[in-house]
């Protein structure tokens, strides 16, 4: 079973020498991170991660979440105590506002802790996650009352939430789902309905479930204009805000799942239950954006962490299995065999999932600063430019960097050879787990449609000009700095390919809508290689820089770092011209056939 | 759970249309399985797998096998009966040699039909397929004695074979394998020693196992010239030939894996048990070259086959499954939604596993009918050219055919969004089961240095030059024929491509091994797109031929191919350039990193 490290040094690395955290003093929150205390918090946050949330992973692939006749459920042995440790740290509320108990320290700060403790192990940390969103969407659209009722004891970790959005017939389209709501009168409203995969719906961590429920009222318009978001407590409070009395929603069964065993991914059973409207009536798709905007980055975030886990899973096993010789010459002439990372095709894997953790590693914090500035900065133009970025980036990050992290993950296991295909190693559980997060929280063809259809267009493209200008610039500014010139000249490249395919978007998309769909993956995908290349260009120049100024000790982590990022544009770039080539070909072949043919 | 179809128009469209199985009728085999027969033959594989294999696929994986306190292993319900079935259809020995009970019909034939049995149930079909290598390394290097003993009941499927390579610290690293044989002085040997991942190695499913199995005989030069192949068989056999006694070889235990539940894979302990040896003693690595080279074909097609078993899931689920709107213009309007196969990104999905699984399959069969001719054929320049190929594609076939059917698997799930997650609608299974492919026999990296390190440079490059004349003279051939322009112009650019990467390799991996290591699986997936390309350059110039003739009733499979063939050709041939780029990068930043870095 493999162990983990959390990258500490990484995050601090990209924290505050490539993204300057140190310049945010003046945010909220902020001034509480100060450098000495953001480590000490990373290095809180490792521990847990290292010592007491890991050891939970492989018991919980295998034991799973188990049902009983009564509807209740049963999570896998370690993880309440895992989850209570994880709530009395404080974890749950690190970045939740102060008067509803929270740390109110930065959402970035979050992001990097959430890294090592997702790393850990996803499916116990997909509890904590969900409730994060259901957060979100009280603060933002919930009554003062609702906030006091729900908020603290959420924040706390004492009672945990839910999305429920699909249905048996109903997933993307949400436009047709069927769940009804009736209103008492009393403000009230009685939800009736089938909710499906409803991760953490029933389980055995928290004193309640506070679910928030997508449903129609009755008489409420057609499709995506008459839905509406409710709460619906697992227990109803008695008068004191207790959990008192069983509210009509019950776990109907326990769906059997490829991964995240560790997760009780629910039937919910909807009858008559009460409910209380968050948000406006016929606004529930708005409300639900909140939780989904937030559930989004975090979904990205499961991709690079489960891809880093099984990439550091991967590097021990590649230092420890002796197997062949080097092309070159034996580099362990006293053993029968060479340790594999001699070999060039497993530094192949090693440094393509090194050089994409790395930058997924600063896109992920870079996007988590951007919704800081945008939820905490008191300059309109600042956080309007912050709120442009994160809007952008939010389909980007969740759909490369879970599409890559499952992808590493399966490279992972392929340098276990066949150990890597035996559950033992644990290796395999990497791959099923990762595979979810290219799914939920709206399947990575609909990130890219949102990316396409959505997000270039908004306010005439101000997002994405505002992205190509700083890219350019960027490239502009270090082009004469001889070190630097073979990295701008490969981001510059990618960029030329990012805009070349935007403008085909822009003239042929219009008239053929078709054309959009047709380009959307590979635009994601062209859009995340740039992204993740400037991630490169700006870590490169600062490691460049500590170098120059001769830094003591530190000096190989800063050459590794060059290296690394010199792997990433070589090996990794190159395929934008492919994504561009494919792009430019639009929709024509791909939508020809009649459905009869496939 | 997903239904499967036999693509048999698509085989006979391939083997008559595009291969002109026709031509070869001088060939020992070929003519008795004449067009007609031929259509019978898949006709009834067809039937074969899709209503006695093909039911037992889903059960399989869930049930497993299971093993008993006293070694023995049971199959899941059902198994013994379609493999009944299988056997006694003449399945297993249809292009077995007919002095062993076999038909004797060509490799291409069994390749055809294997497809279909594979794609229904893989790991059902394991049993059979391992006993196909068993037979293929006794016929080559068995004495007459030892054909005659075990070849018949082999070729008609009362017994199964299997191979026993790795041991828990060796898999590719052959040479430091352990396990003993000492010389009785009887001409037989006690076999000692601990195998791992033997798949099939004990089963209720014949009524005898032979093992082959290698081994280091007592006082043998170290390394991998000091190995020897020996037949293990489970059950000894009595005077008569039949199966007596019980040898000292038995599972030790069943391995936990992530797929193919349904097979065995043992731990198999060899405590002096009796065995003979085959082909020279110190001559194993060849002898086992046999098995592995048939055997390596035969994972290709596992590829393959669970690739398009998934696809015929994911087609059926877009046209069935009622989701959003097109972009263009609603086409179910009496419907809630449109089925989700108007949604591009859904088609892209289809259109790249359709036009990979099409192109696949001629590349499959192709190459058997390369193994047919280099094995048949009485003109020795004929013979010794197919031999070239065959050798070149081996590892192509293993390596690319299962690197796409497992991505492939991937995109058919994706298309069920959740619930392509959970076990109910098997998708998830294909993905699971796809994964070993790229492992076993060869873990892809070693397929992709065989073709580099190996087959590239034999015998002064004579295979890999006729491979380019081939295509570079199909392509000039028809550039000036208006309709295959741009397919031939496609191709020409993939073949530029991999002409210009093996130059650099010329030029670079002499000096520098590791520059070949670097490249290799790059260079594998190059070649892949240029065969596959190729094969399509071919199929559509066969489609246009034939609509141009006004091919009757037809006409809308040869479009629908034309269709197909250009959407590769925009949409995945454009991957080259990418290759070449980070094949023509070399070796140095993947090298530099010290071990301690990862």
């Amino acid at each position: 079973m493999p162990s983990y490290t959390a990258p500490v040094r990484d995050t601090l690395f990209v924290l505050n020498e490539v993204l300057g955290y140190e310049r945010f003093s003046n945010l909220a929150g902020f001034a509480d991170a100060s450098p000495d205390v953001l480590e000490a918090i990373l290095g809180e946050g490792a521990k847990l991660a290292e010592n007491v949330i890991q050891p939970t992973n492989r018991t919980g692939d295998m034991e799973g979440c188990v049902r009983h006749d009564d509807g209740s459920v049963t999570t896998p042995k370690g993880f309440r105590e895992a989850f209570d440790e994880y709530r009395q740290g404080g974890w749950m509320g690190l970045a939740a506002p102060a008067e509803f108990g929270g740390q109110g320290l930065p959402y970035a700060v979050h992001t990097a802790v959430s890294e090592y403790m997702i790393s850990a192990n996803m499916a116990l940390m997909m509890y904590p996650g969900l409730t994060q969103g259901a957060i979100a969407a009280i603060i933002t659209h919930g009554t003062d009352e609702q906030k006091a009722t729900w908020l603290p004891k959420m924040v706390k970790g004492a009672w945990t939430g839910t999305m429920n959005l699909t249905e048996p017939h109903c997933g993307t389209d949400l436009g047709l789902l069927r769940t009804k709501a009736v209103p008492n009168g009393d403000g009230s409203y009685r939800i009736s309905g089938q909710k499906i995969f409803i991760s953490a719906g029933e389980h055995d961590m928290a004193d309640n479930i506070v679910h928030l429920v997508l449903a129609r009222i009755e008489g409420a318009p057609e499709g995506t204009k008459g839905i509406s978001l409710f709460i619906v407590p697992k227990l109803l409070l008695d008068a004191s805000g207790n959990p008192g009395t069983r509210n009509a929603v019950s776990c109907g069964s326990i769906e059997e799942k490829m991964g995240i065993h560790g997760n009780s991914t629910c039937v919910m059973n909807y009858d008559e239950a009460t409910g209380w409207l968050l948000g406006e009536a016929n606004g529930g798709l708005k409300a639900m954006f909140t939780m989904m905007n937030e559930a989004r980055l975090g979904v990205g975030l499961q991709g690079l962490s489960v891809g880093e886990a099984a990439y550091q899973g991967a590097a021990a096993y590649a230092k420890d299995r002796l197997q062949g010789r080097s092309l070159s010459c034996p580099k362990a002439p006293d053993k029968k065999a060479d340790p594999i990372i001699v070999h060039p095709d497993i530094r192949r894997s090693l440094m393509t999932m090194k050089s994409f953790n790395e930058a997924g590693r600063a896109l992920a914090l870079w996007t988590a600063l951007k919704s800081d500035i945008a939820h905490r900065s008191g300059d309109d133009v600042e956080r309007q430019a912050a709120d442009d970025l994160l809007g952008l980036m939010t389909p980007i990050v969740k759909g490369v960097l879970t599409d890559k992290g499952f992808e590493h993950a399966v490279m992972a296991q392929q340098v276990f050879g066949g150990h890597g295909y035996i559950e033992e190693h644990g290796m395999s559980q990497f791959v099923r787990d990762a595979r979810i997060a290219m799914i939920y929280e709206g399947a990575n063809g609909i990130q890219a449609l949102d990316l396409v259809g959505r997000k270039l267009g908004l306010n005439g493209g101000r997002a994405v000009q505002a992205f190509f200008k700083e890219v350019g610039e960027f490239c502009e500014e270090n082009r004469a700095i001889g070190a630097m010139a073979p990295f701008t000249k490969a981001l510059k490249k990618g960029l030329n390919d990012l805009q070349a395919a935007t403008m085909w978007l822009m003239q042929n998309a219009m008239a053929k809508p078709d054309n959009a769909g047709a380009a959307s993956t590979d635009f994601l995908h062209l859009f995340g290689l740039v992204s993740l290349g400037y991630m490169w260009a700006q870590m490169v120049k600062v490691a460049q820089g500590k170098l120059a100024e001769g830094a003591d000790g530190g000096a190989s982590f800063y050459e590794n770092k060059i290296v690394t990022g010199r792997y990433f544009m070589e090996r990794v770039m190159p395929e934008t011209s492919a994504h561009l080539a494919r792009i430019s070909t639009g929709a024509d072949a791909m939508m020809a056939l009649p459905a009869e043919a496939f």
